[in-house]
């Protein structure tokens, strides 16, 4: 048995091969090989050398060893048989029928009371496990795209539920524009908003003008509020970078709002405010910052933590006086708390506030990839489902939007938000362009882990369920199970994620659109059943919205049957 | 939706439907109905009026309104439908396929950082969720035939490993005759063996005379070892109970087998040890350990420590003096340690010492049930199976025992241990028996959940594993998965089961041999592919003998392909 075990190896370069020449067997194991090797392709992973794909160290296989394995098995696999991968290794395969995945994952798993980083660190070093986080061990991973989309959506969500659909004439006042929070300025104008985005770093903002994903920038706000103005007043798109610090920025714009100067519509943050060394406090500059931190750690974790009581005291003011205002993920009401700021908690997440909404409906993250590697292949399902949907005009502006600022980065893909009732319809499309060979290879179909009933966290996506039922893990599981008895081509469990070891459970499921027959029967109940874990799963917790789909749209539910 | 949560209702009495008549649409919806309701029969079940099956608190469903939910959706359910039931409730309804499972199972599961009894306690009382325990929540619980051949199977494995496959001319010593340790006499003399069971009460010792449960009851010590060492030195199998305190009894026999007065083979215990308050110290009688145990449980606790140390230093003596000991799962070695003794975890736990091996080859708790209700199908079914391993003296022997021992509880079932290459040929077999009418109805077929390759679980099945994977919870989600994929009927993944909230995850599987071709085809795959997770989970983590199995009986492992 080979026992080497190499997880650093700089001498690898992997590519997903491209064209319609098959290296297995078919396409439903041509697909899981060439997606494995896509989320290793350096556009993609972020160190590809040590086969991590994003998230700190998520990982598509556990060593260099188990990779090639996983390629030589896959490269040979029937299509009635089955690949078994334990985080990112390959231990068996089995017969068993052409309705069943071709590969099941289960990835970073470990039991309740042994659930913790030093554990799960331990058992890593010693080769007997892998960090798979949501879509690094089961191959679906897409580059930086999902990141602007989920900004936009969140946005697009806050427009549904507040301003008529559309942010044309609101403004919003947000903070932070690093990795993350540099998708928020793109995100409003591209749902026709107008926003001023707060940033210590002048340098931060001016890496991202151009290509609209920020228009302008300003050091002296009076000027920047001007410009922001006059566009809300125009309903017009446009976002303003303002060099300063929003713990001091945002009480001033407050103070301006209440004088009736001017009116903010929507607050939101996304300063790195989970990790306080990374929150500038008021006291610092910039150029002060690196080295402060590192002189005396917790004096400046005070100062900041003060710093971001009066942030968040400023949000809080805002939603006193009208503004729609949430956290956007970034811990920052934890640590004003910490701070000594009372009233922390008392604007809400954006899951509960915005996403849970649409989860009712079993919207989420879906996904696709062209495997011919042609571009060209995109536009046309971009086209396809623009047709599909004809009145679906947020996700026109999404799709239109996508195919001006998105660079692809490895196999070309794209994501949009589905619900209930579409997805299946999206699949049977690609698969009938894929049959009529209007596109040149067959289509990847998948999605996030983060969706509407694949996963159990109760920090984030299970927050503050109605019910309490935040922490049950039954939910993911079904989700699994379920997908590996629709039809799904590969199917994956894991363990932590986004927030990591002991915090959450999500499963995850992807599909081929290969042109056959087969592959419509097993689209069209997979991409019903999978959305519909939603639907049951927000019913279940009491939801009328859910409840309402349910039965609207005919999910059925036992215990709502008498 | 039905919002009522009636958890006790003294007026339901539950018993499965016999006979051919079906109440559900086939029998691949109407087995799961009738085991379903199995499990309920008040001769199976602990407290049937509460839905408790057995082990504590493990139940069948959450609720009676949730149990009337799932008899309706089954009776209506399709050939291919699948029912989902998350913690005893039902859930939800998806089209799926022929192929796939029936119902899809998820019990008493919990995020990591919440799976603490607390945590548990607070969501069941609040109506969220229920504990499954193994076999009550996924409705293939066979009542107390299981306890017989677990022990009888594990006394085998100590006669295959130390006496050349038989305990004929061999003395075991043991301790405790209640509940599951009364198991031990007869478990004992199935295998051909003589055996002194040591229990303080001679009521306890009483109760299992006859039907050979118990041969003989002594009150004087030399009387009971002479008539143990004439069944010894004959090779004849005999059990007798001799009143006294183990902690007393154990020493003293010790110290006439060092001094070569007699000869003892093999030593275990099964007092209650694992409850101090259970043990009876030597200080005190029988009459006295309620009254003492309740004025001071501290200073009890202490004495029965105490007790146990001397215990357990007599077990280790007899194993530095070469005969066989272990641990029978009782918790005793953690308990003579805190009684001060510095030795204790000397001998092993009867898992790593036992069972393993039998893993290794996927050897595990096969369990079958008649679904006409007529004791005469299993005797049929009996009768076959010898017949198909005709030279497995071993099952022979178990299978002649059990219809001599055996009082059926509930629907007339049979429980073996068989593996891998060897369940699929009894499944196949017990198609046949179907089709051609020599059995009047379909056989129902499943497994418990502690299986070879179906559970992590550190402090039993996964203790002490080779390469210390024993908290990789990857592999009873994979065993699942791998069930659904492979024509079982119904497939569960539980949280807790037998060591409670936060210690293990474990899957199980059922499947309905109704003579179909259908049937033949699921289940020659799926009674392949279960017992071959043990081989791979085994030889994953460096078990010679599994990874020989693997070789010799064409398990594939990709990482030995190379
Ligand atoms: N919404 C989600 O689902 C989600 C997902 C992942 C991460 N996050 C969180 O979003 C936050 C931002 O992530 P990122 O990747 O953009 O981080 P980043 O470190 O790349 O960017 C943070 C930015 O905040 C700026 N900043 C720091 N202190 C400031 C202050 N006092 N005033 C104004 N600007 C200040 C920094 O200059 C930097 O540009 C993190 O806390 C992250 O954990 C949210
Ligand atoms: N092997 C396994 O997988 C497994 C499974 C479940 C339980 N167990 C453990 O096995 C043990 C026995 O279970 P049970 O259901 O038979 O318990 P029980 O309470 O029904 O019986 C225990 C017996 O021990 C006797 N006893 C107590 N102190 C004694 C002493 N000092 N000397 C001699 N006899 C003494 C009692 O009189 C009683 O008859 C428990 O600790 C249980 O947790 C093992």
């Amino acid at each position: 048995m080979s026992t080497g075990f190499t997880q650093h190896d700089p001498t690898r370069t992997i590519r997903a091969p491209r064209g319609t020449a098959l290296t297995a067997k078919s396409w439903q194991t041509e697909a899981p090989l060439r997606m494995l090797m896509n989320n290793l392709d350096p556009e993609v992973a972020e160190r590809p050398e040590d086969l991590v794909v994003y998230g700190g160290t998520g990982r598509a296989a556990r060593s260099w060893e188990a990779f090639d394995a996983i390629v030589r098995t896959l490269a040979d696999l029937e299509e009635d048989e089955t690949l078994l991968v334990q985080s990112g290794k390959p231990v068996g395969v089995f017969r068993t029928n052409k309705w069943a995945p071709r590969v099941l994952i289960a990835n970073s798993n470990l039991v309740g009371d042994w659930a913790s980083w030093p554990q799960f660190r331990k058992l890593e070093a010693e080769g007997l496990t892998m960090y798979g986080q949501m879509t690094a061990g089961s191959w679906i991973y897409i580059g930086t795209q999902g990141i602007l989309q989920g900004t936009f959506e969140t946005f697009a969500a806050v427009a549904n539920k507040r301003f008529g659909g559309s942010l044309a004439g609101t403004l919003t006042l947000t903070g932070g524009c690093g990795g993350m929070g540099g998708a928020q300025p793109l995100a409003v104008t591209l749902n026709g908003g107008a926003v001023l985005i707060v940033d210590v770093s002048e340098e931060r903002l001016r890496r991202r003008l151009g290509k609209r994903y920020l228009d302008d920038v300003e050091t002296d706000l009076d000027a920047a509020l001007a410009k922001v103005l006059a566009a809300k007043a125009e309903k017009r798109p446009l976002s303003v970078g303002y060099v300063g610090n929003a713990a001091a920025v945002f009480p001033e714009i407050l103070r301006r709002h209440r004088a009736g100067e001017l009116a903010v519509d929507v607050v939101t943050d996304q300063t790195s405010a989970h990790d306080p060394l990374s929150y500038l406090p008021v006291e610092y500059t910039v150029e002060q910052w690196a080295a402060e931190a590192e002189a005396d750690p917790a004096g400046f974790t005070k100062l900041a933590q003060a710093s971001m009581a009066r942030h968040v005291e400023a949000m809080v003011g805002f939603q006193d006086a009208g503004a729609e205002v949430f956290d956007y993920g970034n811990s920052i009401r934890d640590e004003a708390r910490k701070g000594g700021y009372g009233r922390a908690f008392d604007f809400p997440g954006f899951v509960p506030a915005y996403i849970r909404p649409l989860f009712c409906e079993g919207m989420g993250p879906f996904r696709w990839v062209a495997l011919s590697g042609d571009p060209e292949d995109i536009r046309v399902t971009d086209q396809a489902l623009k047709e599909l949907f004809p009145d679906n005009t947020h996700l026109h502006r999404w799709i239109d939007a996508a195919a001006t600022h998105v660079e692809f980065e490895g196999l070309p893909a794209r994501i949009c938000w589905l619900g209930y009732g579409e997805r299946h319809r999206a699949g049977l499309l690609f698969n009938e362009l894929v049959r009529t060979g209007r596109v040149k290879a067959p289509i990847v179909i998948g999605r996030d882990h983060l969706d509407s009933g694949s996963v159990a966290s109760p920090y984030r996506e299970t927050e503050a369920m109605a019910d309490g039922s935040d922490a049950i893990a039954d939910w993911p599981l079904l989700n699994a199970l379920t997908a590996a008895s629709s039809g799904a081509t590969w199917v994956s469990i894991h363990h932590g994620g986004g927030v990591g070891i002991g915090r959450s459970i999500h499963a995850g499921q992807v599909s081929v659109a290969d042109g056959t027959d087969l592959a419509a029967a097993k689209l069209e109940v997979l991409l019903t059943n999978d959305p519909g874990m939603g639907i049951i799963r927000h019913a279940d917790a009491g939801y009328g919205r859910a409840a309402e789909v349910a039965r609207e749209r005919g999910v059925r539910i036992p215990m709502a049957e008498h």
